[in-house]
């Protein structure tokens, strides 16, 4: 089969468009499936949910099969594409498991009932997953679907490869990477769950902040003391705690940890020309969520701080008497749990462990500090060089008649570090959500306009990797 | 009636001695009435000890009523003592009320019902209100019965004032004091609810310290955010509270309040060479709670930290997520409490003024910062050449051969501040109480020769008010 035509290409997306409503009634399908992956009662709809997408995947000739994991079934299906395919072996990967709907009361329709209703940029669709990630995923599935169809056939090689415990941290993939890295190898993985720049901008992602995610207990007395017979004498733990973690950023927000900034690279000035050029309104982004003043290292543009460079931020602090009213105690420990946003080359261990200094150069005498770690992993800076980013950028900037953003994220994406680590393939991250779609809320709800796009972004993809 | 012989005080303090099975009887039923004011269950036996210090009064020649408050009830008695009688009209205050006996498993014998236990400084009774208060007041009561019977009648002018709220603020008794003031009138309150220096060393308490104590909240964003979306431009709370209230004390442990230290007045030579005399040993009294390195204000002896200095001691912190594990959260709101001790002539509201300030001066663009507080009293500081703290220093150095310590305690007496600024009387706090006496706690005690040189103490005391 040869590298797609214009013309055939053309005829593709005639039939994704002229197809939208029978693959919105699939994606409506997916989403009446509870696959909450968090609540064992819903266990066996995850299994339905990943039957479902077994189902789907064999009906367009994937060798597909439900793979049993320790927790909820990963779904892997091969196509081989074409004899003479000479692009990259894709690895699609995506999840069919969805957070709780809690609280439900906040729904305007039931959760499990997709809807299609008007919004101010015309339909949408309303239901948990109606983005994140089963409209997500049922874009790429439903490219593959017109070519299937409409093209002769899918024109790529491609590995799907749809988990059911995203939602839920993922625990058994990595375990089931490895143990299949042979069966999953592959060039270049895309993933759909991220966001576009807004609803005529298409992005890719091509930076994820790492993390160290750590938790320090400091102790002094054996027990609770009365605060008026010891006040004065004894060490009192929550003064300490806030003396220490007081010092942690300066007047200019530079965190404070001897060595933290030795592996944080400068954006370039070509990608900082870039982020300029999109006009981040950081007075609107803040303005939503009642605050007005950027906070953050002084010298960096919003967007630099936000993507490419890392934060200190406390997530939670206790200790002592937190009730109603007074208690004249002084408490015999205090806690607190800090997450380090990291920026590529930071070393996630290296940060624990300059924390974990950081706090004990500091114990005053008779203060001990004991320390968890809950989250360690790197930051990531996608190769915008590759081909494969160059495809994506074409296909993108051909759909949309201009060119994608080249986005950062200040937040991890676990897999994306997995597929790296273990599969050693890098990660094409190309999503079409958008900021207020209600991820993880409820109401969740997916653009018309988006989840059209984006069948007919993949659809474009598909053809560039097969080189037409 | 003649001011009390020598004779005569000989006489009736034999009386006391050979007494005092009858004494500790009369404490054990006292001490079997469950009136604990905490709980809505014991409400009938707070009324029944009430009862019964009323019956006590009334036959000793008192004309004593029971009184009711809006909570458990008060009990008044008057006696007028001899025509003659040119003393000071002394007010004595106690409570009948006791703390919750929880966790009841730890009690070796239940804790209404009294023992009499062998422990290493002789015989010792154990019974929830042993030493606090049915201990410390039943020793007046004693003394007064001893007069009565073997001193040819009670020598001086007194009212008895018993409450039974104190365990849970006196929230009823400054009303009671400002409704009765007239009735209530007198020289000098006597006060049985403080400690001894040691078993062999009497004490006069005459300082307290004082307090405000305040709570304050940080406000940030209008909901929680997502510290990978949001780190490095939205403000973190907690960072910002840690930041502020680290700056609370400096390197030497000197509180950073403008102002704080304008009106703490240094304590006499005299009253610092006799604390130094007492030998206080801070290692060990920091050794039973398990820290051995003072903290507190450098520069100032422990007793001196203690009793004469204030502190600034954050009871409580919180904010964020708290649970196990992580949860990549910036918190919209972070909380503390904090309690400021105070010493004689700081102004309480001026501190919680003066705190504000220091938090508002430091709060960055964005944060707002809101305020509660629960407690603002002065410090008290008695003054020592008064001839009823003389009289005291007398009584007890002839009752133990040594004199009385003057003593601070770092705590507050709220009903100290009240009986000053309601009724305009200083207290005498005289106390047969020692630290291991497992107040509040299992296995409350009271050391037989305390309340035996206590009655005796309070004995002597009478005749020196009445000019023996």
């Amino acid at each position: 089969m040869p590298a797609p035509t214009q013309s055939i290409l053309a005829s593709v997306l005639d039939h994704v468009d002229t197809n939208l409503v029978a693959s919105r009634e699939n994606l409506f399908t997916l989403l009446r499936i509870p696959s909450v992956s968090a609540q064992p009662a819903h266990a066996a709809d995850c299994a339905r949910a990943a039957a479902w997408w077994n189902d789907q995947l064999a009906a367009l000739g994937f060798a597909a099969a439900v793979r049993p994991t320790a927790g909820h079934p990963v779904v892997v299906g091969h196509y081989p594409g074409p004899a003479d395919y000479k692009g990259p072996h894709i690895l699609f990967y995506g999840h069919y498991d969805v957070q709780p709907v809690d609280p439900v009361s906040l729904w305007h329709s039931p959760p499990f009932e997709p809807r299609v209703v008007d919004g101010p940029r015309g339909k949408r669709y309303t239901a948990r997953g109606a983005v994140d990630d089963k409209g997500q995923t049922l874009m790429f599935l439903e490219a593959l679907r017109a070519w299937s169809t409409a093209g002769g056939g899918i024109p790529a090689r491609i590995t799907v490869l749809i988990e059911g415990e995203e939602e839920v941290g993922s625990a058994n993939l990595e375990p089931f990477l490895r143990a299949n890295k042979d069966d999953l190898a592959a060039d270049v993985a895309l993933i759909s769950d991220t966001g576009m720049w807004d609803v005529d901008t298409p992005a890719i992602t091509t930076r994820l902040r790492g993390m160290t995610y750590a938790e320090v207990t400091l102790k002094a007395a054996s027990r609770d003391l009365h605060s008026g017979l010891y006040g004065g004498s004894a060490l009192n733990p929550i003064n300490a705690l806030t003396r220490i973690l007081g010092e942690l950023q300066d007047a200019n927000g530079r965190i404070q940890l001897p060595g933290f900034y030795d592996k944080v690279s400068p954006v370039t000035n070509a990608q900082r020309t870039q982020w300029d050029a999109l006009g981040f309104d950081e007075p609107a982004f803040l303005g939503r969520i009642g605050l007005s003043t950027p906070a953050g290292e002084h010298g960096y543009a919003a967007l630099e701080r936000l993507w490419a460079r890392p934060t200190a931020d406390l997530n939670g602090i206790w200790g002592g008497y937190t009730g109603a009213g007074s208690k004249t105690v002084i408490a015999s420990e205090a806690s607190a749990k800090i997450s380090f946003r990291l920026v590529p080359n930071q070393d996630p261990d290296e940060v624990l462990e300059q924390f974990k200094r950081f706090i004990n150069d500091r114990l005053p005498p008779g203060a001990t500090a004991s320390f968890a770690d809950f989250a360690r992993a790197p930051g990531i800076e996608v190769n915008v060089d590759s081909p494969h980013v160059r495809a994506a950028q074409a296909a993108l900037a051909e759909e949309y008649g201009k060119p994608a953003v080249l986005m950062g994220s200040g937040g991890s994406i676990p897999v994306v570090t997995a597929l790296r680590s273990i599969l050693g393939v890098d990660s094409l991250l190309i999503g079409f959500g958008l900021d207020d779609d209600q991820v993880h809320s409820p109401n969740e709800k997916f653009e018309e306009a988006c989840f059209h796009h984006g069948i007919r972004s993949h659809t474009r993809l598909l053809a560039k990797f097969a080189g037409g």
